[in-house]
């Protein structure tokens, strides 16, 4: 993911180059630093952060360093683009959001915002489209499971709905249940798929299915339904092919190809905003806990045999 | 419904004509018989169960009076095809069921077993095309709410997805819970839409969109999420027009044109049952009871907070 | 073909049935019978058209007895539904249409004129939605090429696009000029694909794509072009898999399911226009003259170079 | 198109900056250049070639204008991107190519060759993957006519298909012809839409409807038929509505929206050549020739009654 950030910012951003990158595996460091224009290494992210040539830091580390390089950032009073979790629990973000104070200077890595599909749904969706939004519709489903358990698979994959869907409907999520039923053999996860109905402060009710190991492709859904009509996503594809009596259109295997358009923008966004001093329209800290917040109540509901758990913000 | 069923199976059918009709409505009786080859008009449907030139007895009158009409075919030991409900309550479905002893005579006119697109979906959900089904999505939605509460459109809309979904997935539901959010302001239903939980004895659990007053057209959907893929109805339409900057295809405003070859598929398929006197494919006495059972299920949890019920066969 | 109308005729269609069958391969004709209700087996064609129990003959023999077996018929007055072509030659076709004199006696087998999707697209493609047409563009594509030559392929398979572009466009084809480039190396045709350029009266111009060993499925298409907008078919499919990377629908490997409906809803108005005695919507006697016209003409381009060629009726 | 490049270079493309702009209109350069981060405006497009700050340039004025820009950037040695036409005439643009030698300075704006939708085309309709090709068709549709007669529209609007078939399919144009019927009565051009033939070298046939003044929206479509299968444009959508008994996607009013990711890709690919001093897979200026000259072929064609024209090369 940082390798990725880093091609961008060198080959496709507007106004920005890499100065410096650093990994824990030293070498992976080296042979993204060798493809850029003008990158060095440094030894860790704090000196990367304390790098004078270095004006702004994203964060694309291991979770559990998120929240102790976003302080250093905050001490240095830079800039940072942090992919999310921004921190591990609800208490540390609230630490660094304390710390950052009025400064703005936190963003957070829900590049769905930027993405245009997202983006021409939120315009479709609009009441006076279709009316105001009664319910919405969310599928997440990806090839193969990564590490983790169920809990992990809200805590880092469900995340991205957890964050978009009260972006695309205005209106913070309040109250949710958890619930399954058969899992898939092919997953190693405990519970795979994951129902989840979610209840926005508005009253618009969603059901979210959560399939980690769908094996088919990845593919993300969304349905918003309104009182004078519906908007959905279009299957997103440029060719169709005729073939051993098929009509076919290609699932990508993975979110690569399917937000690089979103991670491009949000990195084009959060440069600009940097540059003219202004705020970003990236999710901001704030945004990382709410999201954190309705994570933690699925995981208490799932843990809780499906019970309903009103969420605390 | 009865005028419809009453013109099929004079001009689209082979091996049977409507020798008589009857309905409350003398005139309207009238009416279709004088569109027909050959159909008398009696004076009520008992007349018409005992009349010697009727072999078989198409029930689509009121809901409340199918109870005492297939009593009085039973009791005339002839075959009835009734319109869902079999009856208002489970305890009179059981008085009939009980009525008809092992004599195979009443079908109930589920007519979707017959439709080409869930046929077809059962084929293509099957374990070996996309592994053993998961969790399975519906959508129901009507234009316009019909007479009657929340309740009622469970009982007589959602009805068709709870013999459906069964009849896909090749097991009983046991257990559902009812779920709404905010309501739709042109709907004269009290909560529209609602989102409904159910889960199969294969422990396959659906999320079911109803909503009565859409608006945007008549519109069946049903997704089926197996371990190796997904199978899903298509949107049925035979034309695409490209106009005023939109590329758009039509939704009926009804369930007439969408099920209009399942009713006929349904009928051939009950006319040649009786002439080869053997069991048809149509639904029987039991089925609509269970159907019952679940709706009756629903409406219990939808009095009582939304709580999970289990459904007692 | 005759197997599928008697099978058709005795199990779908509501008025008839199919009193007797005759076929060259009298095995063939036994074995049809004995699955039908009450069909007899009769030596020939003539001998069934001399049946007093026969009121209606379809012919679908080999296509060199149809005019013998047409003139047959007229000869004892009785309606004939004959496959296409009614005869080889236009100079044949035109004895026949002498021989049926004011009579309305024959009618021939374009059944795409009975496809619900024809109907809607010529609905949809109406001036009054989208403009006056101006240009159309078909596609005919096969599995397999059948027997015969480049030549053999138009009057056998093209012919349906002859018959059914000036049906739905409401002018006859009036110049035509024949185009080839590569040929498929699967097919045993000699030109496979070809392309045609068709013009009609009211000077709308059309592409015809046929490829007959076009492998990858049984696909019919077709577009109108209007000055308001565009009208086209979408592709059936009743059913939608996602698995294996891939999102698809599947075609047909020949045009019995595409167009079965179509046959169906032949038969039953050609059924029903017997009996009440009224002329019927099928293709008369002079359709079929005019698609064989342009098919020579177009055989008349082929042979000369692509040359434009005048249609003369 | 000129202020289009100029944002898009300023803002989204990594490795470049607009240092000066130059415009017939003055006042309209000054609002571009206001708009940009740091843009001189200087008196004419040769001054700013001869401006010592400026390494490379775009040339994206009158038509009329390009042929003298470019050979002042040839004679000053710089990079240029020339908008099609490189020259209104095949002689100036084989002046031009002279005058560049082997020094590969010029690149022309065929920006298809960049958009996301031919590339995934051209790799699904590879050999390996549909078999050989056969035929092909294309669909070009614009909203509005622009100004000019319908020699214009093929020389302006074709043209991108005239470049953009040779690329797909790997084989130049070598023969054309040009044929029309009715004519839209809302477009100002004398023959819209325009059929034309086109045929490879490699025998491919192709079919080409231009109709500039489609009104329904802006439509680019391209089918490649090969021995196998067939590859395909998909309807480019991100969101589909549903609403008054429709179920829709937008088409766009232009090219704009549709080609925008083409035209930075090409900018990025072209700024990234100039800046590792290495050719770009930007279209050169023997590609803008050949584009022309098949052009010219169509527009003898059209004046000499749809005869078969060969291409000199």
């Amino acid at each position: 993911m940082g390798a990725d950030h880093a091609r961008k910012i060198d080959g496709s951003i507007s106004g920005a180059e890499v100065s410096a990158v650093a990994d824990f595996d030293t070498d992976r460091a080296k042979t993204v630093a060798a493809e850029l224009k003008a990158a060095d290494v440094v030894a860790d992210g704090f000196e990367l952060i304390a790098d004078d040539s270095v004006d702004a830091i994203v964060v694309a580390s291991h979770d559990s360093t998120h929240a102790e390089l976003v302080h250093a950032a905050l001490a240095a009073g830079k800039p940072v683009l942090c992919e999310k979790p921004l921190a591990p629990t609800a208490v540390e973000c609230r630490e660094i959001i304390a710390a950052q104070g009025d400064r703005n200077l936190i963003t957070v890595g829900f590049m769905r915002r930027f993405d245009p599909a997202y983006n021409e749904l939120k315009r479709a969706a609009a009441p006076e489209r279709i009316g105001d939004t009664l319910v919405a519709h969310c599928v997440s489903r990806n090839v193969v499971a990564g590490p983790g358990d169920s809990a992990a698979t809200i805590t880092n994959s469900a995340i991205h709905e957890l964050d978009i869907m009260p972006w695309l409907l205005g209106s913070p999520i309040t109250e949710v249940s958890w619930h399954a039923g058969r899992t898939s053999k092919h997953s190693g996860i405990r519970q795979d798929p994951q129902i989840m109905l979610l209840r926005t402060e508005s009253d618009v009710l969603m059901t979210v299915e959560l399939f980690v190991g769908a094996r088919y492709g990845y593919d993300t859904r969304c349905e918003i339904v309104g009182e004078e009509g519906v908007a959905s996503f279009a299957v997103p594809a440029h060719v169709i092919v005729d073939r051993d009596l098929k009509r076919s259109i290609e699932y990508p295997l993975d979110w690569v190809p399917r937000y690089a358009e979103a991670y491009r923008l949000e990195l084009q966004e959060w440069v600009d905003s940097i540059e003219q001093n202004r705020p970003s329209t990236l999710a901001d800290a704030d945004a990382g806990l709410r999201a954190g917040l309705v994570a933690d109540a699925l995981v208490e509901s799932m843990n809780d045999g499906g019970r309903t758990v009103v969420v605390e913000y």
